[in-house]
């Protein structure tokens, strides 16, 4: 029996161009870009706009067709495709100060994906949407809160024609660096759960009250912060803790605090792992203001699920990878993505390059060449791999 | 040989009116008084200002003479009296909130004091100055600081015509009636120590950065808090500290702190002590913060000397409260006092009556009526012993 060879396997692989995909990195970055080689392009702002502008000329000049929703997201598309779509992108607006590649490099590895499938004339092209989301930050004053135009895009009709989503992203932290991986399918995002630990003791004249009459609500405060990392490594060794806020009241150097507050956040890859976290530290801040003579309350501030990819998508993006024969590892996302919004709609994946030195939304982050290449090279494997299993499924 | 009885000998021994102070205190309290039983009577509020105006009429009601000097401190003689001065008081000023007691008492034990000796005709009455300081507590926004009143007195000539200076005041701690005593002669006043720590460390990414790559400011200084109880203990067994202002930076729940002040207080009776807490707490902010991959920096911030108060003086207070044959202490005050001020220009003593449950500076100060007298009783002994030995020395 003799088969009709498919389009895709009689075309040739198609390769990225890395030098303009470099060039769109070092361009988009000259846009609301700082003296210290950091970046101001947050949502909303000038520079914001001015860089969506340019996005859409970038697709147009591409020969692709760009428009943009009335959330502010933009989208593009070669020419002749049809539904259901695969989106590939992320976001283009930033922290203030923050980095030239954060949700750039995301969108602009969709968009040099779409340009050399487009001018290959790969068929894959005819799939392929993609995006920059509006304000997935949310560091403006004005913002909701970040993840809007994903959010936004979600509760839309248009995510409906959608079949897929990839994200490719930079790492944001040291650990592939450290390790040596070029490329990383990303599991899911850790949810995080933040508390409010509220110490009660009791104001007194921080000269006339001896030692041991006190109720130092500043001391047991202290003591539960230095416990929160021991609590989270306790309920899950992949979790993370922090403690950013930290109020002790009344706050004058010869007054014994009365009371005072934490907020602790928990990152974590799975809803069991927070939950016995919450647990134990309600346990432990209770007994650290107990040996204080205080005591303690802890209260759920805030609870963002995690997210879990979608398992075939990962291991498509893992085969992809393996066939790029480069170093590759596999990792929870501890930072918010589009990806978690989009994974509670359509099949999503995420694809990490790493971060030198971990550094995010500052002026410094920075990810080699070769591996931002490598990365965009990935993603556009994996539309094509896509586009091929969809095709044998259809 | 025979010797001619002095004056004072052949008087017999006067005694305090109780109920006439406990009256006064009640109704001194109405002046500002609050609904809780509580004080508002700031220095230069209307309050405050009725207060002297008050306490001018009792002074002139008594017989004695009263005015007030141009920075507002209220004084009362005898008719007829001379100079060198036996000085005799404290502050009716109050902080918001205040209690009865506090520096009211103090005044009020002079002015019972100088009335009993007035009308009981007794000779040390005409030695006997008393004294209501203006501003001791500093507690409007419009202060110098406190210590207003004592602080023009010693730089007015007045002083150099006062021999000796004696304040009662309530203990406002609970160690005397913790310890079952109705007096303490007061040794001195500890010196106050102030130091920032700055911690600083790395702000970074909650979610994204490694727990063990981190350079977390707010641990840092949660260590260092937890340590200055040592520190202070271990350079002096009866000094006290507090960490009293906190303050962590950023101060967001998702970013690791970079930065984090403390201020710390150390009271202590000796300059030594101080010394050593000092160097104590350099050593072992830097040691914490090492472990913690952060650096710190201990600045001073301020510095109150400390008080000894005039031997000859204590010893005659310690005699006539052994005389009293009441259960009697000597103790350092971990309080700030006009004391304090008027014991660099003239010789000092200082008479503590307890405070119940060592409540002080809110409404529930209190002291039980039998020591408020006792107290006075003794002041009034303390006054006549000082006017005989000064007698034997003429």
């Amino acid at each position: 029996m003799v088969t009709t060879p498919s389009l895709d396997t009689q075309a040739t692989r198609v390769t990225v161009r890395g030098d303009r995909l470099l060039a769109d990195i070092t361009r988009l970055a000259a846009i609301g870009g700082r003296l210290d080689g950091g970046v101001d392009r947050v949502a909303g702002s000038a520079a914001d706009l001015a860089a969506r502008d340019w996005l859409g000329a970038r697709i147009a000049e591409a020969g692709c067709v760009t428009w943009r929703d009335p959330t502010g997201n933009i989208f593009g598309r070669a020419p002749g495709g049809r539904d259901p779509w695969l989106l590939a992108g992320s976001h283009t607006d930033t922290v203030p100060g923050g980095g030239r590649l954060d949700g750039a490099y995301g969108v602009l590895a969709a968009l040099e994906t779409l340009r050399a499938l487009h001018e290959s004339g790969h068929p894959a092209a005819r799939c392929l949407e993609i995006v920059s989301f509006w304000d997935e930050e949310g560091a403006a004053p004005t913002s909701t809160g970040g993840l809007t135009g994903s959010t936004a895009f979600c509760a839309s009709d248009h995510v409906k024609r959608v079949a897929a989503f990839l994200e490719p992203h930079i790492e944001q932290g040291p650990r592939m660096e450290a390790a040596g991986f070029d490329l990383a399918v990303v599991d899911g995002i850790v949810g995080i759960d933040r508390h409010t630990v509220v110490v009660t003791g009791e104001t007194n004249h921080a000269g006339t009250t001896p030692t041991d009459r006190r109720a130092d609500a500043g001391r047991a405060a202290a003591r539960i912060l230095i416990a929160v990392r021991d609590v989270a490594a306790e309920a899950d060794p992949s979790m993370v803790a922090n403690v950013g806020c930290v109020e002790v009241l009344p706050g004058a150097p010869n007054v014994v605090p009365g009371e005072a507050r934490l907020v602790v956040e928990f990152r974590a890859a799975t809803r069991a792992a927070l939950d016995l976290a919450a647990a134990r530290l309600a346990a432990r801040a209770e007994e650290a203001a107990r040996e204080e003579r205080c005591t303690a309350a802890v209260t759920p501030l805030s609870s963002k699920p995690e997210s879990r990819f979608d398992p075939a998508l990962r291991d498509l993006l893992g085969r992809t990878c393996a066939d790029l024969g480069v170093p590759t590892t596999s990792m929870v996302s501890f930072a918010g993505h589009d990806a978690g919004v989009l994974s509670r709609h359509v099949p999503t994946a995420m694809l990490f390059v790493p971060s030198t030195g971990g550094v995010s939304h500052a002026p410094a982050e920075h990810t080699p060449d070769r591996q931002l290449v490598l990365g965009c090279q990935a993603l556009l494997d994996t539309v094509v791999a896509w586009y091929q299993t969809r095709g044998e499924r259809q």
